[in-house]
Formats: C-alpha cells, sequence, structure tokens
C-alpha cells in the first residue's frame, strides 16, 4: 500500500465565477470546477457549496489527502484572512473568509488578493520565472494587478498593494464600483469597454446605444469591422497605455503581463496599448519594459498561483 | 599610536546644490562642504572640484582614511555608476560619474538615485527605521521619491524605480522639464509652485506676475496674507495628495514621507495634503496611511543616505 499523495485546493474567487483547482505536487491540476460566485448572496452558502466540491473529490479519490488550501479573491487581505470591501462582490464589508473554511478543515488556509496570486502563478509557472521585477495586470469584471519587485511580491502595510485598477486616470471621470470617480478599473474593465462602446454608440447611433452588450460581443464586432467598436477598443488601450506608463515610473519593471478576459483581445488591443505606453514613457524607460501576454492559460494561472501560496 | 579612523563620504548631487559630507563609523557628520552644481558645465570640472575638497580633508585630517564613497543623483543609476539624462542637471546624455571618479580613488564608489539615498537615511537614521513599507518623497528643485517595500528599497530592473515625479498627473499639462507633459514635478516642485503663483496672479494681478519669485517668496507672502500665494500653496497641496492617493494604490505604505526644500512650508501644506490624500484613497486605506515630514535635518538625510551606500 502506498501512501496517499498530497493536493493543494486552488481556488480563484472572482466577481463572475470562483475556479477550484487540485493540484499535486507536480503542479498537475487533477480536477476543475467551477462555480458562479454572483449566485450566493452570502459567503456562507459559497462556502458549504465549495467545501461540498472539496469533500466530494477526496472522497472519491481515497489516494489523495489535502494538504492545504490557497485562495485569490478581490481584495484578499493576508494578514488578516479575509476579504474586505470588495467592489466587485456582493458580499459586503469584511468577509472572514480563511475562518469560514477553517470550520470545515483542518490544514493550513491562505487567502491572498487574485491578482496577486495570479502573479505568483506567473512568476512560478508562466513567463515571469526569471524575472525578479515585473506587473501582473487583469483584466476581467474588474482590474487586478500584482507587483513583484526585488523577486517579491508586493503586499504593503495592510496587505492590499497593488490595486492598480483603482488608480485615478481621468479626474473626476466615469463612476467606478469601488464608489470614486475616474478608476483605470472604470475604463479598461469588460464593464468599462462595453460602457465606452454605448458611449460611442450613442453619439450617432442611438436606437443601438439602448442594446446589452458583452465585452464579448463588442470584440466580435470590432473584428467584423464595427468603427466604433474598433474605436473603443483603442480609446481603451490608449488609456491603459498612459497609466502602464505611469506603472513603469514606481517599480521600473523589466514586464508587464496582460492576463483576463480583456487580455484576449490581445489582437486587437496590444499594439495600440504598447504604443500609448511608449509615448508616455520618461525618456529612461522608453524601449526597456516587454508588454507580455500572460502565458498561462486563465483559469489556470489563477488556480496555479492560489495553489503557490500553500507550497505542495 | 592608533589606526586612522575610517570616514565615508557621502555626495548629494542636487540640481541646484551639491553638498559633501564625511562620515564616521557612528554616523557623525565630521565636516560638510557645498558647492553650485549649476556652476559646472561639464561633469568632468565637477569633479575634479569634488576631489580637491575630498584630497584637502584627507590631508588636513591625518588621522582618518578613506573608506568609500556613497554618491546620491538625480537618475542616478545603481546598476552602471551612471547619472541617465537627468531632467534637472545642465549635464545632458549618460555621464559615468562612478568611473569619472575612479580616476582619482582606489575605493568603494556606489552611486543611486539621490532620492533613493535620501530614503535609504530615513530606513537607517531616521522616522522609518522600524518600516518596511514606506515611501519618501522629495520636494525640491525637482521631485524625486524612493520606495520601500518588504523592508528594501525598490530599485527595479534598469535600477530606475521610484520616478514619482514624473508620473503624469495632468494629462497634457504643463510642460515638464523632462520634455513631457503634465508630470507631478511640473506642478508640486519649487519651480512648479512659482508657476502656479504667477498663472494665478496673471488672472488679476496682471503687472505682478512677469516679477520673478523663488519658492520661499512665495512662501513668505503666503504667511503674510496673500491670498495669491495661499491658493498656490493649497492648489499644489491637493495635487500632491491626489497623486499620493494613486501611490498608495501602488505599494500600500505604512507612511509617506515629505523631504526637501517645499516640505518645510508643513505650515501651510501638510494638512491640505493629508485632506486631499484622504479623499482621494480607495476605502481600505482611508485612515490608514501617515504622512510625515522627513525627521532628519534636510542636509543630513541626503548626505547621510548616500554614505549608507557604502556601510560604515
Amino acid at each position: 500500500m502506498t501512501l496517499p499523495d498530497s493536493v493543494v485546493v486552488g481556488i480563484d474567487v472572482g466577481g463572475t465565477n470562483t475556479l477550484i483547482g487540485f493540484v499535486d505536487a507536480e503542479a498537475n491540476i487533477l480536477c476543475r470546477k467551477s462555480l458562479s460566485t454572483k449566485e450566493y448572496f452570502n459567503p456562507q452558502d459559497f462556502v458549504i457549496e465549495v467545501v461540498r466540491i472539496i469533500h466530494y473529490f477526496f472522497d472519491e479519490n481515497k489516494n489523495f489527502k489535502l494538504k492545504g488550501i490557497g485562495i485569490g479573491a478581490p481584495n484578499g487581505n493576508i494578514h488578516h484572512g479575509t476579504i474586505d470591501f470588495a467592489p466587485n462582490l456582493e458580499w459586503k464589508g469584511i468577509i472572514p473568509l480563511v475562518e469560514l473554511f477553517a470550520q470545515y478543515f483542518e490544514t493550513e488556509i491562505i487567502l491572498t488578493n487574485d491578482a496577486n496570486a495570479a502573479a505568483l502563478g506567473e512568476k512560478i509557472y508562466g513567463g515571469a520565472k526569471a524575472m525578479d521585477d515585473f506587473i501582473f495586470i487583469t483584466l476581467g469584471t474588474g482590474v487586478g494587478s500584482g507587483i513583484v519587485s526585488n523577486g517579491k511580491l508586493v503586499y504593503g502595510y495592510q496587505g492590499f498593494a497593488g490595486e492598480l485598477g483603482h488608480v485615478i486616470v481621468v479626474k473626476d471621470g466615469r463612476k467606478c464600483a469601488c464608489g470614486r470617480k475616474g478608476c483605470l478599473e472604470a475604463y479598461c474593465s469588460a464593464g468599462g469597454l462595453v460602457k465606452t462602446y454605448k458611449e460611442l454608440l450613442s453619439e450617432t447611433v442611438i436606437a443601438e446605444s439602448d442594446k446589452e452588450f458583452s465585452a464579448q460581443m463588442v470584440y466580435e464586432k470590432a473584428k467584423t469591422g464595427d468603427i466604433y467598436a474598433q474605436k473603443a477598443f483603442l480609446q481603451t488601450a490608449d488609456l491603459l497605455g498612459f497609466a502602464l506608463a505611469n506603472f513603469v515610473a514606481f517599480s521600473n519593471p523589466q514586464a508587464i503581463f496582460l492576463f483576463g478576459g480583456l487580455a484576449k483581445a490581445a489582437d486587437l488591443m496590444l499594439e495600440p496599448i504598447k504604443e500609448a505606453m511608449e509615448n508616455n514613457l520618461l525618456q529612461i524607460y522608453k524601449g526597456k519594459v516587454q508588454l507580455l501576454c500572460s502565458s498561462l492559460p486563465e483559469t489556470d494561472a489563477a488556480i496555479l498561483g492560489a495553489a503557490a501560496l500553500i507550497g505542495n
């Protein structure tokens, strides 16, 4: 009889969906599950469902044993194991997620910012393996980031470093989910792109601008020649490139990685973002910062990054 | 006969003046010298004059021996020992300052960004002794910064992290010495404050607005009730506070230290900066970031920080 192999559960709590992966010692994802975060109005019910999924896996796979649970979540606080005031989740205030999970498992449970976890995934398994200084930007329901400097994740004093989606890029600009105005997220998230598209439509094609669109639909329209959709992508890229140039002045990274839903539109966005970034960079940085798409599949980076919090 | 005590030379190259300090093993500054950086149109002549000052000190003080030279300079590149494209110096392009000094001394010579050196001074000798995450902002001829994260200076891939004076805060804004537009430095340096004051004057007191003013003069006018001078300080503080709130979203510091000429106007600036910063902070950071004046005398922080590069 052999000893059971240890498995880490990596959980990526997203504004829309939550991904759960069971990761072995060789970083293979043995099994992936997902659930709709938005369907759970309170975090207790959410935790009960995730616990059910975890128990089911280990009941079905007696040759594996749980080594730990790593969680990436918006506004995840590594110091306290809590989600604090996450603007893109239904759960308001401070959510003691680690404590809620700890009622069910006697194992190590670590929670951090979802983008930090994904950045860790890029560093350990992806394109940033050889890099000590890089910025990882997630472009999805929200805009998040993980910053690696001197080879280490920048957590900051409270554990909330890298909220680059909430850098204000347009003074008194568009309202953001965080309650303030003009945040990068209000423009360069999936919803921000759609809003820009609808604003552009409303200037001329008023009837169309009342319709509901997804970022995916705007992408497809842009690919089939819709000039408003194309312009929406260019405006989004322009503002993101401008913001990235400012971020470079902060930590002088070797590369910036783009990740998540909008990063999939790299064919429309990457070159214009790069152009806008270069145009706005201080002389000493020009031509020195690589702009790259994450080399990890979207689901895996977040799961592997979350799992990497435990170390397998 | 006792062995000579080792002394480190700490040099702070500023846009206006250069400070030279002779620092003993207990961090006492035994002797301070200064010279006008602007008077030296080429760096060779500047180095010759600094070398003369250093030789004179050791000739006069035979009981001391030179242990090393630490230099803080605008756009100082720790990796290459060069000053690269410093917008506030007369010397253009890449200046191999360490190489120039090395012709005269067989000792360790290290050069970094002037603000990085001063931040190191604050960490080792000042108010940041117990802090692992802070931002140090210099408000003088230029606006510079040193960022400490996870207890270490953030140098970045090229060694040019922390150019926060060249974060663009007003799109298509005021022209900056770096050649771009809207940089923080164009508004919140000594010259930026004067420009704001003159702009405010030009709206009503047109005759006055053609006169030459220094930041010190604007300060004195504000203290004696000149409403334009007061408004200039408030506008400067407002923009700086806004910028600081964005910086917090990057590295989530425990404190931000203000240092240099304009920081001396703390009685006019500190509260309005804090108010603007708090108003613009993301919810999770509100009330959590200390805004402090550097606890080191201006000359000493830069000299001690530069000397600390060598380690005594």
